[in-house]
């Protein structure tokens, strides 16, 4: 063992070492303690590269960074469904992390995308919680493997930028823990990062930073994390707070300011020494983590590293719609590529996630280093929007049309500028821009033939959809993204993704509009459970493109769906799945569960597990997918705890959310729930209730006779008058004259209800 | 003066006795002290009639009752957007309790429609709080001119059944103070009703009968009342805590028990003795008011007072569609009349509020009284709904289908059955029953000239709507509602009133859509301020018939609108309606209100006046309208209090909500919001802060060319820069390394920011 490995213990820290050890000692490093032999670590931005900041530390952390390779960011890669892919991603991020001596690469971030309009929507997976989950475990446990550290940022609930560093995100307890606080719970139980980041955001009015329900209670206590948390840059409010919280490590550098406000804490006594024993015995573990990193596996394999980018871009983008084949493009074929994307290519998003490629392909470039056919280019459009001239957006979308006019196949690069998305700010809208729109209208007016590729990090309103034949979305794809466009409109890669999000037709069909980005300091998540396709599906809305859509250049059939509980309680899922096209392809497996019977609104589908498989022409395969038991459970109010119920769960097998290929139905044995009766119970739940329900029985059967005549004369009919009756409490009816029950009545009936049963 | 006008005052009552007046002494009256000569008054069920209990009161309140007018229920009489029948209606409601000795009538009940299936939307009158507020206090001060009292209910935020006893109503500060209570505070402010009723069930947790925000601070302190709280019946959960929040006087009778409770709790000192003499001498007041009632007008005048119900309910019915001048109908028409509805009217809901009527007109009855022509009848369907046998149900559509191809118009009465809603429960769908639906389909495939006339309580969706010519909605119309359906359908009465609620395509486009009724003990009102038309405007929702909307036989023509600010700072809008169409009619005009620029959220227009007026053929007049400013406010969570903005405000003259016929705008001076800049203050708002934006703004021109350069690297450029860095919070950039700015420094501009101005 060497020193590293047998760090010094908390114990053996003055008060004021303890102290300075909860806060950076810069933009991106820890402080050391010389005298104690406690070493400085590293760590920065990710997560989709090492945004390793050149120079000087002591900045506030936005200058050029070394090249390191942008693989596609998670808006792109959740697209694969596939969570070995994401893992292998996370291996190289790992090893260049571990090149550049990072101790912590700052990601992956699992928020759930609540608006197409935040700003961030490209750092983050989905608007399912169980997608960010899978794929943002998988990507942990592949940096973790090696020998560097994650961030799960950002815990929580934090799903906008506009006034991100105080709005309160008001939020009700089942939204909160079902689709919100989901995603990390999934990350921590499976992959245990070795640090979480608190975000800037308050919840229910309370800081991140300082709150102890959300640090100590659900995080460590409810989902057993062992690591850290680090604050997110400047998200600290009150210091002293948030160590009681649960805070460990505020980054950056306070200047000390706030490491002494800690001492005279201490001191004082307002905090026990032993809470900030025990942040800095957190930061002496993940310091020690860090020096026990296996040495750095040599110099940055470049080309390795952007080829694993192409593969993994390709299998990130989404055939959104291919009418009459008109893809995949013949090598030969004449086309035109129109849009100034394929060759100024949008990649990734803006702010502390922005990586400096190690290379980065163009789609124009790519496209004609696969093609045999002539390939034309005009851009169509500038990139500054309306600031342009009005003379070059003519001059331009004429260009473009004479030239999908001479090509038997027009290619048109879509996207959102880099200014309308990035981290500080959300969109107003999710309109593309009117320029790029008129490029093609004009095209497919002039060729019918006109292919549509997209990169944008939010969703994006297409009202062309119906009016061209094929539609790749590529999102964002990372610095090889142009490649593996190629590949895709080549049929080199045959496209397996699909849509992490659903595509609305109108912003204003978006569950979180009239709620989203709030106002005075509040944001209320008025939709509740209903995000995404929960709500679309609920409200049977019409939409552009359904969560969990793609096409193929194959097709898959389905068999019938098996679904049956296992030892552990968990439902395993079987369903066959057969390739019926003629090239070899992947299908992502989805399957949604839904419990009619449920005594709360639930989705009329929620996503519980899927998987990536790839099948040979004419090849079948049995898919077997695990449920696990904990994700058929809502959260209870009454009871604050997650609960199974007992139910027929309908269980489907589906292409897509709005792709339902085989349904089976499993009973399932629930969780008990048991409520004392009180005076405020409901007549109705006294009646159903094993020991009272007898007992009262006569009772209440007297009432209905004695009230049955009268309702007559007020009530519809006698099951009107059970139905508002069973909805009075107990206590009340007692209450009121000349009832056959009274107060002393009930209290017996409660004390007999309520008795521990033997 | 008398006895009963000098009343004991509390002071001279012992403690028990002060105590024994806040509750009933049975179900239906206050308690006498014969010993200080106080009498007990007796209170009854309303609201559209007077529900006077025959015989016992020592009951739960639901046998017969007296025979009293039943006028149009508040869903129908809010139709006519006119106050001053509202205030007649009122005079003859007072009149009638006065003869039956009633001292107070419990009504009206201004609660909002949030959804289509509250059970108890009939009692409501409108989704908009404007129109409830106006009608409400209408019928408050016509009955209160008569000497009786009323009951402004449920007060508040009772907007559903399901659960009603328990349910908390989970409400941000805008929607609770914009849309829920300002009905109630319109109503306060304008007529003082003597009593206010408080609701069953909880708002944001805290029991509407022991809320001492709701019945002190709010509804006393803030909006000035000067009556007593009484109870919903049952709606006392703790009787202590409840009078000290401000419920007055528990009813029905507890047996003497909260008597004790509130004499122990004096004894105790948990309770000041004050506190109890208030509520006392409250009791007493209106129990002095009760006693100086004029003498009651003699014998009701039943004929007089059904000649007003009839002219109610004519002004009540919507015409919401009438292609080809379908109607009126010639008195000589064959007219075929078919639906069960016809022949046994649906006229009232059930419930507390159900009125045991002097007569009963049905619409069969009196168009053969107006027409010369032949009428034949067909029932078309039973009320029994789907337990009736299917060989009944085709014989009598087959009937129905004969009738209406003999006949040259078909008027199909069509309609809620009485038991699918009702006090007590809500609807979980928003359709007629297939049966009719089948009947309608059937009968215009054989006579395009169908007419469909309508009733029922809360909204139903319309399929047919675009296949009928013309549709009479009728909502619940009480005990004349045959006849004046009759007067409208053979043009004795030109229709004039209007939609109080949208009438939506579907169930789950209504904006509570997955928030109703809420699921175990909460319900969020998760829509925020978008209830109603305000969210299917800011959704641009298509909808059956929008809100504000009703034709007439006749045309109005609107020229400009002009807006002008009072001396009292309201807005007296000016539009002149020309009467263009050939029969005497009248136009309920409407004015709305928006302001684009406002820093919270608003709806894209919101009511704010209405005028009822009547012009004959070719007639003009300057319609004059008051918008008060007060109703121009938002309310401010950040101050608590309501802040009318200055701006450009858009006034609109609008024939309904989505019939916008001339617009003006009105640049209004507002009031001033005051906040004390603090460390969280975003770098945004102290720029903008007037003497602190001076003072950093050279610190932040260093700060941004600091940042300028790098931002090259991260941010897409230098407005996106400055958006991300105006959101951060001053005090937190100056803890970061490397900062122009310090702590210290900041400090410093705060005091001086905060600084009394002189």
């Amino acid at each position: 063992m060497t020193d590293s490995t047998s760090p010094t213990a908390a114990a053996d820290l003055t008060l004021e070492e303890k102290a300075s050890l909860t806060s950076g000692a810069d933009f991106w490093t820890t402080k050391a303690i010389e005298r104690a032999g406690i070493p400085s670590i590293f760590v920065t931005d990710g997560p989709h590269g090492v945004r390793k900041q050149v120079g000087s530390t002591d900045h506030l952390g936005i200058a050029e960074s070394v090249p390191a390779t942008c693989f596609p960011p998670a808006v792109g890669l959740g697209s694969s469904f596939d969570p070995e892919l994401a893992e292998r991603v996370g291996v190289a991020l790992g090893v260049e992390s571990a090149i550049e001596d990072v101790a912590v690469l700052l990601g992956p971030g699992v928020n759930i995308k609540r608006s197409p309009l935040c700003g961030r929507n490209f750092e983050y997976f989905s608007e399912d919680p169980i997608v960010a989950g899978v794929l943002g475990a998988a990507l942990v446990r592949g940096i973790q493997s090696q020998g560097v550290g994650t961030s799960l940022k950002h815990f929580a609930a934090n799903n906008q930028e506009t006034d991100r560093m105080r709005v309160s995100s008001d939020i009700d307890p089942r939204p909160l823990r079902e689709i919100y606080l989901r995603a990390f719970q999934r990350v921590v139980e499976d992959a245990q990062p070795w640090t979480v980041m608190c975000s800037y955001n308050r919840i229910n009015g309370v800081y991140a930073s300082e709150d102890p329900w959300l640090l100590t209670q659900v995080l460590r206590d409810e989902w057993g994390f062992e690591g850290l948390v680090v604050s997110d840059w400047g998200a600290v409010n009150d210091r002293v707070a948030a160590l009681a919280a649960g805070l460990d490590l505020e980054m950056p550098a306070s200047g000390g300011v706030t490491d002494a406000q800690l001492v005279a804490a201490v001191q004082d006594g307002s905090v026990p020494e032993a809470t900030l024993d025990v942040a800095a015995a957190r930061i002496l573990d993940l310091v020690g983590k860090a020096q026990v990193r296996p040495a750095a596996p040599g110099p940055l394999d470049v080309d390795a590293h952007h080829a694993l980018a192409r593969e993994a871009a390709g299998r990130s983008i989404v055939l959104l719609k291919n009418d009459d084949a008109v893809l995949p493009l013949s090598r030969d074929a004449r086309i035109a590529v129109i849009g100034e994307f394929a060759r100024t290519p949008r990649y990734q998003g803006a702010g502390s996630s922005l990586i400096n490629p190690t290379r980065l392909d163009a789609a124009l470039d790519e496209i004609r280093a696969l093609a045999t056919g002539e390939v034309v280019f005009a851009p169509g459009f500038t990139l500054g929007g309306s600031g342009d001239a009005d003379a070059d957006v003519d001059a331009l979308r004429a260009e473009a049309v004479a030239a999908a006019a001479a090509a038997e196949v027009a290619v048109v690069f879509l996207g959102l500028p880099a200014r309308d998305e990035s981290e500080g700010y959300d969109r107003e809208h999710i309109d593309l821009p009117v320029e790029q729109l008129a490029v093609v209208d004009a095209v497919r007016a002039v060729n019918p033939r006109t292919v549509v590729v997209l990169s944008h990090g939010g969703a994006v309103a297409l009202p062309f959809a119906s009016e061209v034949p094929a539609i790749l979305d590529g999102w964002l794809l990372g610095q090889a993204g142009g490649g593996a466009t190629a590949d895709v409109l080549y049929g080199v890669v045959n496209p397996s993704a699909k849509l992490t999000e659903t595509i609305p037709l109108r912003l204003s069909d978006n569950p979180s509009f009239g709620n989203f980005p709030g106002e005075l300091g509040h944001v209320r998540y008025g939709e509740g459970i209903l995000v995404g396709y929960r709500a679309y599906d609920a409200r049977s809305q019409d939409v552009a493109f359904p969560f969990g859509h793609g096409l193929s250049y194959t097709t898959f059939a389905y068999g019938q769906v098996a679904a049956s509980e296992t030892a552990d309680g968990d439902i395993e899922v079987r369903v066959p799945v057969t390739n019926t096209g003629s090239v070899a392809g992947r299908e992502v497996v989805q399957v949604y569960t839904s419990l009619a019977s449920s005594i709360v609104q639930r989705a009329p589908r929620e996503l519980k597990a899927f998987a990536n498989v790839a099948l040979e022409p004419g090849e079948t395969r049995e898919v077997v997918l695990l449920v696990r038991r904990a994700d058929l459970a809502y959260w209870d109010v009454r009871v604050d705890q997650w609960i199974v119920e007992s139910g027929e769960y309908t269980v489907e097998a589906a292409a897509s959310s709005r792709d339902i290929r085989s349904t089976a139905t499993l009973a399932v044995a629930g969780d008990a729930v048991v409520l004392p009766l009180t005076m405020n119970s409901s007549i109705g739940e006294v009646l159903a209730h094993p020991v009272a329900g007898p007992l009262v029985a006569q009772a209440f059967e007297q009432l209905t006779e004695t009230l049955g005549g009268a309702a007559s004369a007020l009530m519809p009919d006698d099951e009107a008058m059970q139905k508002m009756m069973g909805a009075f409490p107990i206590g009340r009816i007692a209450g009121f004259p000349g009832m056959p029950i009274d107060r002393a009545m009930v209290e017996g009936l409660l004390a007999a209800a309520n008795a521990p049963q033997h």
